[in-house]
């Protein structure tokens, strides 16, 4: 392994228990023989990231040990494993932030993100971003080109959500696609959906800030739901996006699919919503859900590379590293957070 | 138009109100240019039949005029109309009883089954195949081999709905298949699923005599519901056939599928289902519904005739055309009903 | 069927024998109950038309009685039979130029371009639309949005080329697409894949003029193969629409195709081409044909109307009825012919 | 890694030079970490390890070191690399004889058939399975049920191509399916057909014996075409499986496939074949190769072990170890070969 001008120790922020979080010292990891190194540069903060700091699990994850947080990272690499040769040193990448066994059934045949081995980024027991450095295998890690700016290629990581959707519903040129909710998911969903040809777009949501973000970025359309019912809406789409995870949203936003339309729940909503099935038998649709992604990162740079799709626009606050739980919590106070990006090579930001 | 041997006036049962199914005289129907005038040999009865008969409606479709029920029926060419060409007088024939507009946007992608101008048989305002002759468009008159029964030759309508469910599903070899429901369609969806190539298939079901015939059937497993819960089966399938319409059991089932497997819900049950949305996103189901079938006849009979389904071992009652209301309400009282057939050609069979 | 200010002669071009274009004054059509009258406003000229007038055959279909040419047509609803109601008198249109029977297999599941019954414009013996009037089945005449002039909403019949192409080649977002040939489908194509979402587009073509428009219409690169030898690119394209019907470009286009890529031979060359079946089978390639369309006007009106697509660029020429014949020829003798178009309501334009 | 009764020396078949097969003693291979040691019980022999014996090359593989043929494997695990934990000490299992990468693109997209770093057995420069040992890793060794004889399980390799023909072609109930050629690979095709559902199935060959064999294993018909043209046949197939590699006879093939069929080209036919584009074009066929298989393993023992394929019929002769110069040879001299195996374990069979 070469290595240059890499410390020995590194700052790294800390998730001990529910609410606290705090800024360790730790031993910088070494690369394995496929793995690389890397220097972080930025850190896009997530829903989820938020809701272990807050209740200390998702579903089955339980944090049980002290937990690094962050899965939207980007960086630089710096030192590579005895037999690592993707990349060269210096090299700014992009992180696709979980590695899967690759040899299972599921791997196997082109679906890893399903791999029950999956070791992922932020998600107990795997330590995520919110650090100076990071090792990852070398092919997880995908080089940016000039045209990103290191928080678009942190934030990457939501658009490839955005490109999995897309391609589960099948978006394709002359879509007519509904999206419910207009956070940074449903966002990257509705630029997304432009890039793969859609061309009538509606975004719903009850914030006014981000319906108007909204449709500067690609929506053709929007509703207020705290104004209008949607379901007196004339819209009748082929494809739902579905990103707010509230349970009544679902049903309604479903029955307004039209015929062998297809509805991809995004936005996680507990564990049982309702399901109209009168409506899904009567017009035949099909609905499935996302869990994370595969094969996404050449696609999501191809499109924010060409500028089909921008990220940077979605960036709202920024974060230096003992500043992860501002990150984590200004949403609560601040009705025109997007996405807080946070830094990891300076302390504040 | 050339006709022979045929009366001027036939008999036909009538819902004429809840509960009230009578025999009348009307004249036999002149077949239109690109229809064949057909006597009808044998006609399947259908849970659907028993629902408008005891209801009066299903859902929308609300019978306010006399109405004939009956939608799956084999009979014989006996007139053809002035541009008809498809079938030789004396042809025997199975009917696919849902005839399209054949030019809106859902016929010309080729889901026909979702034309909003479908007229189907038996269905308010379209009458339906309990009747001694009945009119229909040539290319929905199916010619049948001889190694076809005319009762297995109606009953071509619900192993439609078993083959377009296992398309919808995309079963293959080596698929391992949940059914659940062991009715008529649950019982046919086994057969198809193994003429499709599965290799597991397991059926659930209260009644014994029924999970015994889909043992028979080409089940490799069946679950007595009422003795076992299905939540702590071992089995893991790759796709579910719901065949129960029972919100209960849907969540259940579909619980226990694997990761990317495929959810058909066949059996109708109200409104809305709870949807396990956890399950759905993490596995990345694919969740639909059926609404009929399109293009399923030839499938259907080169499955019957090539003796991979056996739809004779179905018919369990056999009633002519003046005990119609009996065939409607036997199943209240006779566990051992799978599926009535009236036969029209005589008053009491 | 109601009529206002329609003649009750036209004017029509027809091909009486090779070589040879006249003028006849012919009764308007009366249109079928579920047809409409359409006044033409204008029609783009093919390789194919050009064809029937100096071979009079195209493989087995033969020339045998005068023949009118013309399938690129746009128009005004004039009138309507006694049963069509999808247009307002008034409503401009653009013309899908074949008909199927809409009742045999091929259009039961949705490939209607396979239809053994199409009629098809300015196919021997169905006369196209070099005519002051015509009548089409209504739901092949689709309204045109205001964005489209007339000459674009002839040219969507091109561009419907395009988009099955890219239909049945897969093109998405990201897709690296190698174009061969930059006559008008060439282009079309090339617009329609970066409507597609393709990132790379390179198009090939001997002929200078023709690679430059190109380039200004989508195409990320080009290659003169009259310079450069396309084997030596290093190009690796998933995916090959093949728009010159030159055989021995075609097997040398083929072999660039990188794994499990997909090949679309749109170009006509003849009976039989060179296959590299190495080649084919050790990446596994996808190779299939097109045979014009189905189901591509909407998709083809939405790219048009939104700017994904310009269709006027390619307008080089334009002739009255009169003028038919200059119309087929003047390609021969210049070079800068992309789109010359017939304008039947004058007789010189 | 744990070990018992396993030599230090093992025998192997080694093909020095074009026509020169020597058994050599060699060291018996450790397995890696992840890998298992396998006892060779039977090996089937394949096409191209006799066009190695006889040529030295297949197109750009060509053999410059010694090099063990045999890529129909099947055999016992006997020790276990550190981490291998799949399998016990003991277990027959059947060996996918080609290890992927698992890390490149084509591996994570689920066609790591397309792996350019893909190391298959008895292909230059990598070893195969005529020996008494080899080790393997461990997710490419299946567990073998009990219903499968050693040399089943060795066919299971020839099976896997008959399963990927199937898939590529979408063969499903109710097709009807032409197979070219009645070698080894016909008949395994033809039996897969059958259990993939189709019920036309016509197989082709010039040799009366093996097409009656064909006609054991579940063709429907069978066309001799030493006597017959098959340009002649009424039979209009959805699918050709062409497995005869003959380029004149694919051409003639290739023109009998309907409306939107699909081709796909088992048979190797040297580097180009003539392809008919009209009829390609004008039927919208799909044309495709297979290179090997991809994830057929489980599906191809559930079909033999489920009694839907026969793959001990198809073994003609057996070979000890020392005779595999006779087993690569006889077919030459023996009309009746089907498909000789090597019984690694023994000197002579």
């Amino acid at each position: 392994m070469s290595m240059k001008k890499v410390p020995g120790t590194m700052k790294v922020s800390v998730l001990r228990g529910v609410g606290e979080v705090v800024v360790e010292e730790r031993p910088v990891p070494e690369p394995g023989p496929h793995e690389v190194l890397i220097r972080v540069t930025a850190v896009g903060t997530c829903g989820s990231d938020v809701h272990y700091y807050e209740h200390g699990r998702i579903g089955d994850f339980v944090v049980r040990e002290p937990l690094v947080l962050g899965h939207e990272p980007s960086g630089v690499v710096v030192a590579r494993g005895s037999e690592a040769r993707a990349h060269e040193i210096g090299q700014r990448v992009a992180l696709e932030p979980g590695v899967p066994c690759s040899t299972c059934e599921q791997c196997t045949i082109g679906q890893y993100n399903l791999c029950p081995q999956m070791r992922f980024f932020g998600t107990p027991p795997v330590d995520g971003a919110f650090a100076e450095y990071v090792v990852l295998r070398e092919d997880f890690a995908y080089a940016v080109p000039d045209e990103l700016s290191d928080e678009a290629a942190g934030l990457l990581e939501p658009l490839s959500v955005g490109v999995w959707s897309c391609r589960k519903a099948s978006v394709g040129p002359g879509a007519r696609v509904l999206i419910t909710g207009a956070g940074p998911i449903g966002l990257v969903a509705a630029q997304t959906a432009r890039a793969f040809g859609a061309t009538e777009i509606v975004v719903t949501d009850l914030n006014p800030d981000r319906l108007a973000l909204a449709g500067a970025l690609g929506a053709t359309a929007t509703i207020d739901v705290s104004k209008e019912d949607l379901a007196n809406s004339a819209f009748e789409p082929d494809v739902l996006l579905e990103c707010s995870g509230a349970p009544r949203a679902i049903g309604t936003a479903i029955r307004k699919v039209g015929r062998a339309g297809r509805v991809v729940l995004i936005g996680m909503g507990g564990d049982e919503v309702p399901l109209p099935l009168a409506h899904v038998q009567g017009f035949e649709l099909e609905v499935t859900g996302t869990f994370r992604y595969a094969n996404t990162w050449p696609t999501a740079i191809a499109l924010a590379a060409g500028g089909d799709v921008d990220l940077d626009r979605l960036v709202t606050h920024r974060f230096g590293l003992e500043e992860v739980e501002q990150a984590l919590t200004i949403a609560k106070t601040d009705p025109t957070v997007i996405k807080p990006v946070v830094l990891p090579q300076v302390a504040h930001a």
